[in-house]
């Protein structure tokens, strides 16, 4: 840690995304655009982060480099959509969310009874046939809950029915699969499942019902989905020879994409924890006069494992001081302070208006970070 | 032919659809209850038709018996729906329509590009494990412009891209499809394509080109379909060991399901022809005083080969008056007494408004019945 009082302040930006709103990467600019404004010498460093969930490949592309390949996709309703490829060396990263995002639905579109991984599967794909000998998948923000089926199809391992017939797209067919038509066309890839949901797939504490509301599921459909993805799950550890497959952690993570991944051989990694490798945020914190992360809603659980915590621990660490900038914050201020956060502002606050937070998020964040400047950048 | 003057007088009521408002059974239903308002002594013979499309299945069903056998399948966009198959013997018939049909999507929904015939190939499916020994499926009335591919992909036989990974839904992507990933599950099965459209899968009459903007295709979108498509049909030539599939009468019957249907050894059959045939028309026509028929839409086309010229033309052997009950009449007098119809009624004349006409138009045909039985019933 440098002084805050030498010319000019060095101030780390490493934000995740405000969900809903804006990107990770739009909130780092936001915020840099602010202080910018009222403390233009300073030095400016902006790592925006993700969970592996949206922004996860723009965000490591950013930070690695490589080729970003466009790829030809579908989305959750089987419409074309257009994804990437990140190619660095022979690994490949791809993000779950652009195929499967729940941003790519209308709130009346959502229904996971019938939303598909598919293009999650021409993702991989495209990435094999980039040459790719690992793949990493980032996991997250996604309005499907197959299980993975729909990514399992597009590789060539089309879940089917008893008769031998192929499944059509989403979850709740499931019900009916007695095996896959197929192999996965995955070649000798290796997989990598990047997240931070450690969910089982199945019961209280899996997809269906933790994620499946959010997704557009009734809580009917909750139940259907839960029965169909049980015996899914039982599909996939007779096709690959598994045990345990549903209770393994990860498994529930993308509408239990994560328990397809297991099943093809691969292995769940933190999320947060890649993307803060690969970005070499250890080094940044070193460096940092001041830390700004923050998220769309900061609340309890931010401050047990998800982001914003992280970051805060290892400014703590350093003793840097770390600000938290939320869209909506809802801890107490000694509990933020025992998790090493110095100050919070909550867009909601600044403007007085829930509305206006979600409305105008970067414009709240420019206005709050010119402030923060002024008062920090003496 | 009987006597009019004797009580009482024997209608035969066998009208079309009138499409996007009423089914031919809910035709024939308004009109029998106009004219039993009138006439009540009257023997009202109701004989909905069909030339393949919407209505099919229950205009079969009510003149074959046979077992309806209820099958879950997926409309146009993979979102689960009913359809049914009907079980004659050991003959199948099942209605593209239950699952490809325009009347399934909003307006707004419609979109060629992506729309599939997944669920045919589910009907299909369920059809052969019925044990069905021949199958004839209804076409007309589709959403889908994919010549197919979905139906294939269900049976098993999934168009797959050059590197072996299956094509998601909808006619677009199959301009990359390099095969197919299987064979069709269907056993020893002998495939039957009813319907009254004999258009080539390509070009200027094709499919995309004739079809494709009533389903939602821009000008745009048609150019790429029928590039799709034109693409698509050498990879089933190639898989089925075919030559000159494309331009054979009926390969561009419902968004191209026929030429699926004849690569898969199908033959096309008249679906007017095939349900005159099954409901013993030509007897009824016999034994009618009167013949009420109609359609939505009475034009031109309707004068050539269509359901009411048919009709017309077999009242007209057997001396026995037509009387054509329409939505919207757009022919002449002396063009249409030329084809044997006697009189001709529409609903826009007599509500003197489109709007009501598409609005109410069973009340509109009880209306018109009802006079048309005090004119001719005393």
């Amino acid at each position: 840690m440098r002084s805050l009082y030498l010319r000019g302040v060095r101030v780390l930006i490493c934000p995740d995304k405000f969900a809903g709103t804006l990107t990770a990467s739009e909130v780092a600019a936001a915020v840099a655009a602010g202080w910018r404004e009222s403390a233009p010498a300073d030095e400016l460093i902006e790592r925006p982060l993700s969970d592996g969930g949206p922004g996860f490949v723009e965000v490591l592309a950013t930070a690695l480099g490589g080729r970003r390949l466009a790829a030809d996709t579908v989305d959750p309703l089987g419409r074309p959509t257009r994804g990437e490829v990140l190619l660095v060396g022979t690994t490949a990263y791809v993000e779950s969310a652009q195929a499967c995002g729940l941003h790519l639905l209308e709130i009346e579109e959502r229904d996971p009874k019938i939303t598909t991984s598919y293009g999650l599967g021409l993702l991989l794909a495209a990435a094999v046939e980039a040459g790719a000998t690992e793949i990493v998948v980032g996991l997250g923000g996604s309005a499907v809950n197959d299980a993975g089926a729909g990514m399992l199809a597009a590789l060539g391992a089309a879940p089917i029915d008893q008769s031998g017939y192929a499944l059509p797209y989403g979850g709740l067919v499931l019900g009916t699969a007695a095996g896959l038509g197929g192999r996965p066309q995955l070649r000798q890839v290796s997989l990598v499942a990047a997240t931070d949901v450690d969910s089982p797939l199945l019961g209280i504490h899996g997809a269906s019902n933790v994620y499946g509301p959010q997704k557009g599921a009734s809580r009917e459909d909750v139940l259907l989905l839960d029965a169909a993805l049980e015996h899914f799950s039982g599909v996939l550890e007779k096709a690959f020879d598994l045990e345990g497959l549903a209770a393994r952690p990860g498994a529930g993570a993308a509408g239990g994409i994560g328990a397809a991944l297991l099943a093809l051989g691969g292995r769940v990694v933190s999320g947060i924890g890649l993307v803060t490798a690969a970005i070499g945020l250890e080094a940044e914190l070193d460096a940092a006069d001041l830390v700004i992360t923050g998220e769309g809603s900061f609340d309890h659980q931010s401050l047990r494992g998800k982001v914003a915590a992280g970051i805060a621990n290892g400014a703590r660490d350093r003793g840097v001081p770390c600000v938290v900038l939320a869209g909506r914050n809802e801890t107490g201020y000694r509990e933020a302070a025992s998790a090493g956060v110095t100050e919070t502002y909550a867009l909601v606050e600044h403007f007085g208006s829930v509305e206006q937070a979600l409305a105008e998020p970067a414009r709240g964040l420019r206005e709050v970070s010119a402030r923060l400047a002024r008062q920090w950048s003496r």
